[in-house]
């Protein structure tokens, strides 16, 4: 129960009914508790904080004109929903967000009936509101469709194609544009310069000057023409001004609209309510909106850990090692200043990739393309023709978004193109989203690929260093989100041999071959299992794809179970190459496959779903224990609890 | 040897340098010649052709004025780079192309130092020149960069992507935008509206008639004025014209050209050549300019087979079964006709899928989305939400593009969408680029997906049927190219149990498990081994997810050798899914895995690149054959040949 004294409105509110009759007054109260509340909360848990803080009378707008859930809200990315969430129901429920077994950061069908579809990836609102209002139309439901999408968003390829779409269809259907020149990286592209600039057009400005330069030295028809040219004026401001990219789409614009103004808001959403066709509201909006250190400080609050609530600092943790992210950006510098030839690539999250660190000390060999992967990768082809070797930094599920540009313009040319996958494997507290647990498997599946994943933080500056220097088509690294082991790193950089792997420990009972960070669980486990007397050969396999045949030949004549480890699906990924390759020549090997499983993984932090799926160090040992001591072992072990 | 007295030019022009000093009577001349060699050629061996005609002035237009190679020609799709091909020193091979061993009927890096992009799918052009423009601004090298992309290319999101990145990094490059309002199908997307009817803007011919009314009434000012409303006309059309959706992007627009007018697109050209900054010029061509039956029947001529070269009339071929194309088509109508939930969804492929015949029978069941893969799959996933059941026809090349969409969009949500992928497996002709040989890989990783491929049309069209009713979740359905086998089709639809295979005949000497149109090729073989006293079981396996693991539990206990069958990679296709099943179960037969090797495949009839392969009925036989005689069989059997 919300406190009444604090929260004077919100704390009577449990969905849109409960709002929807209030007066502008009360309407602007229920604006400020929910900004209220949402620092109150997220300042002790964390979370993405600063879009939502920007959404709050848009959020309040729109479920007071629109009859929600009937009609149908469409949420671009969810970081600007959590308005929406405390609003329809889930208030109580703030405090779990993105905790464990608690509410999602992202809109979820599965959680509210006015979650109308998910959204953790950026730019599918448009797309998903064309479809709904496709099927309106078919079911003649009169259910009315509002996309909300961000400016940075907008520089994905799909809200063009998505409105170029609802132009032709003649959706009816509303995008509300959440401008707030601002995507988690501040935006620089065109089209958001387009949105803030072209109201000043030069063409259009000369135009005005000549006009009334000419009308003011006329006497006779002065008056009549000037009044005259008001009117030009004013339909060629409608021609010119920012609405005609979209009107070019087949879009009606209005706007911009100040997205603080509740009033403003309203009004316009009630007029476009009984408009057909497609629509486009271009609302102006702050992030981080009423919290002081929020507005100053917003890139930092994107995605926020704890914070002092009245500073805005986040409380700091103490001597943890660094994170992989900031070890490849340190070590992409280092190489770039070694070789004249070699850029970085980032697809709208600098700071998320470390490629901030590139920007900062290298900027003529720093390349953001905003939200568009796909360009991004083809992007990074066409220089690679040319002999530049671009290292292209993206989340491993944000590449998903460009796979065909990595099968048909970079493999199958054989360019040599380095790919930086961070948050491989499960990324915590984003969730299903934004968990990176299919790359070794859409990979693995590209003929000519090198797939390589380090053990430890100087593997990774050693991988990186192969992957630059490997001149013979794609290659990609791999590694998780987080903080590293804290090894040592070394001076300079190593070039690993091409497809071999690295013998950690001896042991005679069982040899696991694991992958990337999962080297680090098979030692803890193989500790555990030494306990219990049972000794495990330990091999990091660094590459995943050229596999090490020769040392798995190896291992099959002198090891007759066999484990394999990895923080990827079980389906096709390392686990399945060496399956398929036990099969393929013959091997009659007992072995287990321990990876992720073929379902999608709820949020929680990284070690409470690895326990949950039995994948830490325990669980594995666990698995590991009941495989070596088991007769026909395999069928006996649950394959991921 | 081209006959100079045909070809009184082109006969003597071997590469650009042997026709950059003609005069403009000579060049027009050598258009001729050009044309007149591809009705020549592609009359007799079919081929992409209508594009290609219409691109004949503008290839020589920039060939002359840029020096090629060390300039810079992206070409986006090959269908249009016919001529280019005939003028850069491969004209005597124009009668290979696209023929076993020919040249690529795509741009090929490996090809020609001409071709500086490798260009299948549509829409990378502007991406790849980008990056190639960054290049030269890195290594100062000078080089010109000139992307030539299609109106209906221009639909896809990646153009806008590319275009507002080349807008922010001010890049050095010229886009041709060559619009012949015409992509494989007729374009009628908004951006293709907008390059033709942006110029009638009824704001624009309100200002023109407004100003010419007024300034007719004036006598003392009159001329002057008008004078004046002439410049700011011009002021006004250079805001409202065609230029301004790229000008918001941030190109300086010229245009538009008539791209058959060889003088003034060398003009045009040459102006450019010396401009910094990102440029689009905007022809406007005819596809099949120059010969009559192309220009008035565009779209056969997209992709021909022979013709006859006067009335432009195709061969006939007698007797052969339908299409699977066509199957489908005619089943997804009967099915529409029952069901009112039922829709289809294509991305700019009506004739290819075979939804033209759902466009004609049921246009209000019918969605084109344009070259929007990625728009389209999210937008059935909207449709979806609201119990629309859309059935997304793509080949299964194109579907790459769609990958994070079917995973975040579809998979995540549980939403029932169907799949149609044809083109599954080699495709022939096309090529490399084309080739759908991936489809049972990065579908099967994806939680939740039911994917099916059928034996024959009658088993398509209950596979449909199937994928329609079971309304949990996304479900896929994969079949190759050409004609079907011309089996019997019952009336009306059988729904097939869910994850189960069909055992078709019995064998106790090696079970195959084939899936798809290997079946076929499985009984062939079948044959041929029972000449040799080897009798194999063959089970038409139907689904790839969930597998009949019940059966292959029986199978695992009758057969100790057992052989997989399938038309794509065999890393982590239905082989590599049998064979981790094996793994983790501990059975310990003999598995022979036959399908597509992990490397890229040319171009040449199916029947050629299968018995390339060793895929081919009589290939498979022979690795069966060997795999059955072997003691320790499978390492003594080359894997795919």
């Amino acid at each position: 129960m919300l406190d009444p004294n604090v929260y004077k409105i919100l704390s009577q509110v449990n969905g849109p009914e409960d709002f929807r009759h209030l007066d502008i007054n009360d309407l602007k109260t229920l604006c400020q508790d929910v900004r209220q509340y949402m620092v109150d909360v997220i300042s002790e848990i964390g979370g993405h904080f600063g879009g939502g803080l920007g959404t709050v009378e848009l959020t309040v707008a729109l479920h007071k004109v629109f009859n929600t859930p009937d009609d149908l809200l469409v949420w671009d990315t969810g970081h600007q929903a959590y308005p929406h969430k405390i609003l329809t129901g889930r208030k109580e429920l703030l405090p779990t967000i993105r905790q464990f077994k608690g509410i999602s950061g992202f809109l979820k069908r599965t959680e509210s009936e006015f979650d109308t579809f998910g959204a953790g990836h950026a730019t599918t609102s448009i797309s998903a509101g064309v479809g709904m209002a496709s099927a309106a139309r078919i079911q003649k439901s009169g259910k009315k469709v509002v996309s909300i999408i961000g400016d940075g968003a907008m520089t994905g390829g799909m809200a063009y194609e998505a409105m170029n779409n609802a132009g032709f269809l003649k959706s009816d259907m509303i995008v509300v544009l959440n401008d707030n020149n601002m995507s988690i990286a501040p935006n620089v592209w065109q089209v958001s310069n387009y949105f803030t600039g072209l109201i000043t057009h030069p063409e259009y400005n000369r135009f005005k000057g000549y006009v009334w330069d000419l009308t003011g030295k006329m006497d006779t028809f002065g008056d009549r023409l000037r009044k005259a040219v008001g009117r030009l004026e004013h339909g060629i401001k409608a021609v010119i001004t920012p609405g005609v990219l979209f009107e070019a789409l087949g879009f009606r614009y209005f706007g911009p609209i100040n997205g603080h103004n509740l009033h403003q808001l309203i009004k316009v959403f009630e007029l476009a309510k009984d408009l057909n066709g497609p629509i486009l509201i271009h609302t102006i909006t702050q992030k981080g909106k009423g919290y002081a250190p929020a507005e100053s400080h917003e890139q930092r609050l994107h995605a926020s850990t704890p914070f002092d609530k009245v500073t805005g600092k986040a409380y700091k943790k103490e001597g943890a090692p660094p994170a992989y992210t900031k070890i490849f950006g340190d070590a992409l510098v280092e190489i770039v200043n070694q070789n004249d030839n070699v850029v970085g690539v980032t697809a709208a999250m600098p700071d998320g990739t470390g490629l901030n660190i590139l920007a900062e000390k290298r900027p003529d060999k720093y390349f953001d393309v905003g939200i568009a992967e796909e360009h991004g990768v083809t992007f990074a082809a066409g220089m690679a023709t040319q002999g530049i070797i671009p290292v292209v930094a993206i989340y491993s599920t944000f590449l998903q978004r460009a796979i065909d540009q990595i099968i048909h313009d970079i493999a199958l040319q054989k360019l040599h193109v380095v790919f930086v996958l961070d948050r491989a494997g499960l990324v915590g507290a984003d969730g299903p989203t934004h968990h990176g647990t299919l790359d070794l498997t859409y990979l693995r599946m590209i003929p000519g690929m090198v797939i390589m994943a380090p053990k430890d933080e100087a593997e990774l500056r050693d991988m990186l260093f192969t992957a630059v220097e490997h001149k013979d088509g794609p290659v990609a690294v791999r590694y998780p989100r987080g903080n590293a082991l804290g090894v040592k790193l070394e001076p300079g950089f190593r070039k690993l041999p091409m497809g071999k792997a690295e013998e950690v420990t001896e042991g005679e009972d069982v040899a696991v071959l694991a992958i990337g960070n999962f080297v680090d669980y098979a030692l803890k486990a193989s500790e555990m299992l030494q306990k219990e007397g049972i000794n495990p050969k330990i091999v990091n396999m660094r590459f995943i794809k050229p596999l090490d045949t020769e040392l798995l030949d190896r291992v099959a004549l002198t090891h007759k179970k066999i484990v394999t480890l990895e923080e990827n699906t079980v389906i096709g990924g390392f686990g399945g190459a060496v399956a398929e390759y036990f099969i393929d020549k013959g091997y009659k090997n007992d072995i287990l496959r321990i990876g992720l499983p073929d379902k999608f993984v709820d949020h929680g932090t990284q070690a409470e779903l690895h326990e949950m799926l039995g994948i830490d160090p325990k669980g594995i040992y666990l698995k590991i224990k009941k495989f070596c001591e088991s007769k026909n072992p395999v069928d006996e072990v649950v394959l991921n609890g």
